[in-house]
């Protein structure tokens, strides 16, 4: 693996897709075609990712078992890394992933309760111990980040209720648990900043990463 | 686990969807809304896993990853577990499955060289345990089966080579190697003999599970 691997990661309501748009626009003309942008579920050139993406995000199906869909998410990631990070990684490019490993880790291990250890071994046949050069965690406390998407989409208020309070202190805490095991791979942000500050201190952290001099 | 839980393997050749066909019709009379006949992967009742077989199955996707593929298969079996087959043992019902757990280590796990115990890890988090009351094993030759489906589907012929033969070695030591490990639950059906044989065969292993006298 010789390219750089960065993954975007973080709670609902961090974010996280204004600050990734913010550092790609900035990226885009330092690295050129040497930058690839992709996300899971699914990925970019990966279309049985994507498919498998449009299976476990379908509205209209039932709705799934905790187990099927950290399988799902897993299959998901394998073919993706397959189709398209690996052969970038190969290629010496930047691969910067809304979303990976951490995300199921964080969601169906500790939101769904399935366990870290346990979503972590079906992920290890998934990537084979393929990790991220770096990871940005956009750290926001789950009563903020909640706040912040009450504010925002309020259609759908009805759901943040406790449950979903609670659901999403789990995922925090299980960051936070992969974050305290693997500090040289976490960028941890403070994102209850206001977002230029959250740009620039994702910025600044990343800067030494992709060997970028200002 | 109340009910019985059935279910049929075997490599391709051995004629498993004639000898289930005729053992349900059989069956049927005797046990009637008691008998519910599903198959994996996908599952009768279960829309999410019936999705993630077209998915695994889509000639139109590019061939995917093995592992994929293997995470695919245990998350619809996971889903037809919830959906089908824990239901209806809990209502005290005969479960028939084409294929189960089984077919993922014999198929993934030996054929395409995942490793039996791979696959069986990734395997018990789909399945927690649940495990067949008897499973049918019916037992071809490699070449025997590869030769009966050669002379069934000609236009296949090609894709029968020495790979493909080397491939279902692989299969059968697999599931070879599972019988030999749960002898109390495997029944091993002579599939090389005539089909009213083999059908005969069957009903007579089976009929002790299911409690039926003639």
């Amino acid at each position: 693996m010789s390219g750089t691997f960065i993954t975007f990661e973080g709670p609902e309501g961090a974010g996280k897709t204004s600050v990734l748009r913010a550092i790609v626009e900035r990226l885009t003309p330092l690295l050129n075609d040497k930058l690839v942008l992709t996300r899971e579920p699914g990925g970019q050139g990966s279309p049985v990712a994507e498919a498998i993406r449009d299976l476990v995000l379908n509205p209209n199906l039932p709705s799934m078992d905790a187990w099927t869909e950290a399988l799902l998410y897993a299959a998901s990631r394998r073919q993706h890394l397959v189709d398209t990070v690996l052969p970038a990684l190969a290629e010496d490019k930047v691969v910067i992933s809304d979303r990976y490993l951490d995300s199921s880790i964080a969601y169906q291990g500790g939101g769904r309760r399935l366990g870290v250890d346990a979503v972590t071994t079906i992920n290890q046949f998934a990537t084979e111990g393929v990790m991220p050069t770096a990871t940005v965690y956009l750290d926001i406390r789950p009563e903020i980040g909640l706040q912040r998407i009450q504010e925002h989409r309020q259609d759908e208020i009805n759901r943040l209720d406790v449950e979903a309070l609670s659901f999403h202190k789990r995922v925090a805490d299980a960051y936070h648990q992969l974050a305290a095991q693997s500090p040289e791979r976490f960028l941890i942000i403070n994102a209850e900043q206001d977002l230029a500050t959250v740009i620039s201190d994702t910025w600044t952290a990343l800067m030494p990463i992709l060997g970028i001099q200002e």
